[in-house]
């Protein structure tokens, strides 16, 4: 675990968030922290995510101020490493901005053949949920080897 | 994003915890919520860390009870997924255990020559801080597609 660690700049998070896949919320209600995987498309300074109704979306909704988190590890097959801690705010989504979220993720995933229309047949029949999470400030490291 | 989504055992969660090299640590104190990424070894239903003293172990210290995280996206090159996540307890280490620590991070990484020793080296000066996470309760989640 040698190696400097540096700052990433503000362009150098914007790259990283919109080139990453999947990143972590994390969101606090009663004394309990729950730190959940999610895939997403980074635009505009948001976090997009379509999901379905569950834990997440219900301590989301009671408690909006919520971490994001993405890392990549072993960038160059020596340890090296990536991170960006978001500190946001949750916003759900609905009609045009919730389909935008859709046609956003499947733009990102079209050559994943994940595209929107089968986005909305997960879940075992829980009602669809889109969100963003608005950056408010970010932070970002890393450490090449 | 279809396919069903599984429930791991108990067994599969701790091979999971087991087989992993990066997982997140979420923390709140204050308001705030913060995941930050740790390279990790699980022993013995506890995660082992060792970094540097920094924001999440002055959170941890304030409030021991944290969320753990681990995922791995696209196991199968076709969007597959699994995560593990834990509600647990922070423990700080000293002396001998805080050497186990290293010793256990040294043998699961010894074939990526990261051993104790160059984790000492670390951190800009800032101290050194082992700790461990109980596990007190954990979820496992799979989509195979």
């Amino acid at each position: 675990m040698s190696g400097a660690i540096e700052e990433l700049t503000a362009d150098e998070i914007d790259a990283f968030l919109a080139g990453q896949i999947v990143g972590r919320v994390g969101c606090h209600t009663d004394g309990v922290t729950y730190v959940v995987p999610v895939i997403y498309a980074y635009s505009e300074g948001c976090v997009h995510v379509y999901t379905v109704e569950g834990r997440k979306v219900e301590m989301m909704r009671r408690n909006p101020s919520v971490c994001f988190e993405v890392d990549e590890y072993d960038v160059d097959g020596r340890g090296g490493w990536r991170s960006v801690i978001v500190q946001g705010e949750y916003e759900e989504l609905d009609g045009p901005e919730a389909q935008q979220v859709l046609e956003l993720l499947g733009a990102r995933f079209a050559d994943r053949s994940e595209g929107g229309s089968e986005r909305r047949s997960r879940g075992g029949g829980r009602a669809a949920v889109a969100f963003r999470i608005r950056v408010a400030s970010a932070t970002g490291r890393a450490v090449h080897r």
